[in-house]
């Protein structure tokens, strides 16, 4: 389909052009075309990234992380350690085959990094001798290469950015809690920070991580009603210790293998971000995720009212970046305030103030909320209380509208028939649905419907686990698990 | 030759080994070696990157830079359309030939990027229409690959982390301001926050980047005389822009080409920090880029003398942190206060105070600076007044003895006999000497000295120009430039 600037197709014409527009219309990122499945991040989008990244770097290291970084490039031989990952990377491997002028020997070719576990096991071996340097809570932020067939900006790119988390523990019990901690790191990131309601839940075999004993994953529902993974933690048992000799002598004298983790989010949630709160109109941008959270918009026509109205925009812009605010006055010239409007909206300023010199006599100011229906009134000598509160409010009111089409979008099926009529032609729910914990079960109702299990639901985060029987077999089932269509 | 665990060789003795073994004790990188000639940045010293990262970046935003992210690969095409970059870069390239389980075909290939002035290019033509967008100022934090024959810890390395700015402009004029303005926020960044002290300087036609039409850069002057390139900042032109048709309308209404800039620095800083202050005990941080500035060890060996200490230790931990003083509480069990001493040391951290329960009673504490002969005692009262007082002390303190060591180490030379003298075995000075302006005795006097042009000085950089006799061919010249062998 052809993309129409400054047209955002609606949400229900067609819920892909319309995401390709609103990041098309808000300036986010574009297909970089002369690079298979890459894409440009522009500065609108890339800041977005520096504040999940700002936000998440400061919660890792504050539970004792610490960042380091590895090479790109990883030798060819390195990936086939260990038989399941070597299985699940192989056919998306980017290899560098020449370099220097020469083509490299058999042993020597290079994969880009897919992911690090291998290389980082590598130097794990070297660094750790004794339970003494355990726990190794290592974390990296770095790009990698995954070579997809069907990629879609920021969800699906075949170079992404990301971090990846790699610890080692010197038993299953502590590997397991970090998983399990970190995986609450991303969920409460994504809700209170993203205000992105998410499931925690532990993935199927078929859909764990290449190389893990456990994958757990948050879940969230895009408005589509399809579902998008926004964040994996594995549990990594003992596998990459014993493919890249991890060994540690415990404190028994006794040598083991270290027990590992890994753990990533990517710029797909910024993909998770906009399908979750954008409307028709474009992006919307909650208050803690906004690169500029207010925008000031002057209004004037002649050159006295400039004089007052910039005056008094100006010490506005400076009393509110005092109390917390990320605030730009819009001074350009040569743009008419609707032109600006326009622009912000579409950018998904969460509030924007219009400030003429009729506003200045009556001591108000005009304000918009990126979702409010009206505009409103508002008195000047207290927007520095005013605006913080209006944004906390907004990003509240976001998390909760998120929450409630979320509710209104998922049902329990017990019978096969609502099951194929609810993911029938491009449609989906959250489907909570008894699974006989058979990957053939498993593998036929995506088959035949599309819908794949997101995950297996940890304690209070799907319904109360009761028995039952598999939506497709038949056969016993102890807990029902979420299905759903996915990106 | 072999590496000692522990061991710190002399400088004097010999310095490339110092140099390694100041890293390996202050754990900042290890050699990848099963990737050629790459490195592993650890923990402590990528705390020093994100240093130079956060300081750096703060800066760009000030000056109007907005960052932004571009694909790691370029076609291999793209390198070929600006002849001399082709030319500089052919022989650094990594290729990926083979990507998700094929080979590509010819025109297929990428490289992974040395420098991204292509791929940008590329996309400025797409986002650049008119004067109005323009100027376009983007930087990008990213890793690179230049495969390299001989490498060395930070200084060069197969890959690296880098950060390069991007410009386009509607004047030659502004894009020269530009150029000239980021070279002075490197200086700046270089001298008040790392304590470097460099000289601002244009580049030789044999030095300058392969598709610039100027480099100016700033250049430091090591432990061992030699000099380091710590920054460049390039004059494009309009190469790139007619190399990827990046045209816009100017206010005439004709159409030109912009004209660019692009500039960068590395992780190749840290290893200029390493040999501008560390000496034959280790590492030395200034304290702008230290990630911890300051560590109590407390000393106790009774349980109550334990809880008096850490309770004062603690409370003070939070004093100084709140009086703006990166500090850490070193409270691990199981090592002596000796082999903490000896480790923090190793690791730069600028002050060190030693707190046990005779130096409480008595109301003080015992200090000890990086570079201090002597431990000097403190009262605890006055402690987060003189703390920061210290620290900024002791940043003064590096960049003047920094300052020092260069003065010491620079010379006027005349004559061709004391040239080659200075430059003999290995040895280095900076030296301030006539040169005719010409390539070949610019080469000349490398190939029979090791030493090369550093920088033309932009004024007040060097001595005042003056005429004089071209010192290996006695054609006249119109100023002295810059000597040195470099890294």
């Amino acid at each position: 389909m052809a993309q129409q600037k400054g047209k955002i197709t609606t949400q229900s014409e067609n819920f892909p052009q319309w995401y390709q527009d609103v990041i098309r219309e808000g300036d986010l990122a574009e297909t970089a075309k002369v690079v298979k499945g890459c894409m440009v991040i522009k500065p609108h989008g890339y800041a977005i990234w520096e504040k999940i990244q700002s936000e998440l770097d400061q919660q890792f290291k504050a539970t004792g992380h610490q960042n380091a970084y590895f090479p790109l490039l990883i030798p060819k031989s390195f990936i086939t350690k260990e038989a399941e990952h070597v299985e699940g990377f192989a056919p998306e491997l980017a290899v560098v085959t020449h370099a220097g002028g020469k083509q490299l020997e058999e042993g020597e070719e290079y994969v880009v990094r897919p992911t690090s576990e291998t290389i980082i096991g590598h130097f794990f071996a070297k660094w750790v001798d004794s339970y003494r340097d355990l726990p190794l809570l290592i974390n990296q932020w770095a790009n990698v290469i995954r070579w997809e067939l069907h990629t879609r900006l920021f969800l699906r790119t075949t170079e992404f950015l990301w971090q990846e988390g790699h610890t080692a523990h010197a038993t299953h019990e502590e590997a397991h809690e970090e998983v399990l901690h970190i995986l609450d790191l991303y969920a409460d990131f994504a809700e209170n920070t993203m205000a992105v309601p998410v499931i925690r839940g532990l993935k199927t075999e078929a859909e764990r991580f290449a190389g893990a004993l456990s994958t757990y994953c948050i879940e969230a529902m895009m408005r589509d009603g399809k579902a998008l993974q926004m964040g994996t933690s594995h549990d990594l048992g003992q596998n990459f210790g014993r493919a890249f000799n991890v060994t540690f002598q415990n404190e028994n004298k006794q040598t083991d293998f270290v027990w590992q983790t890994s753990w990533g989010v990517s710029t797909r949630l910024i993909g998770g971000l906009i399908m979750t709160h954008s409307d028709d109109t474009g992006l919307i941008l909650p208050p803690k995720m906004a690169p500029i959270q207010t925008v000031i918009v002057p209004i004037f026509r002649k050159a006295h009212e400039r004089e007052t109205v910039m005056e008094t925009a100006t010490k506005l812009c400076a009393e509110l970046n005092d109390a917390g605010v990320v605030i730009k006055l819009d001074d350009r010239e040569g743009k008419r305030p609707g032109e600006k409007y326009y622009e912000w909206e579409r950018k998904g300023v969460p509030l924007r103030l219009e400030l003429g010199p009729r506003d200045i006599a009556s001591g108000e100011v005009m304000s918009k909320l990126r979702v409010a229906e009206e505009k409103q009134k508002l008195p000047l000598d207290t927007l520095t209380q005013a605006i913080p509160q209006m944004l906390e409010d907004f990003q509240g009111a976001l998390f909760e509208r998120a929450v409630r089409f979320r509710e209104e979008n998922t049902v329990q099926l017990d019978s096969w028939d609502d099951f194929v009529d609810t993911f029938k032609e491009g449609e989906s729910k959250f489907v909570w649905a008894h699974w006989d914990g058979q990957a053939e079960s498993e593998a036929k109702i995506k088959e035949e419907t599309g819908a794949t299990i997101r995950s297996i639901p940890l304690a209070g985060q799907g319904p109360a686990p009761e028995p039952g029987q598999c939506i497709k077999s038949g056969n016993p089932s102890k807990q029902r698990v979420l299905f759903a269509k996915s990106y």
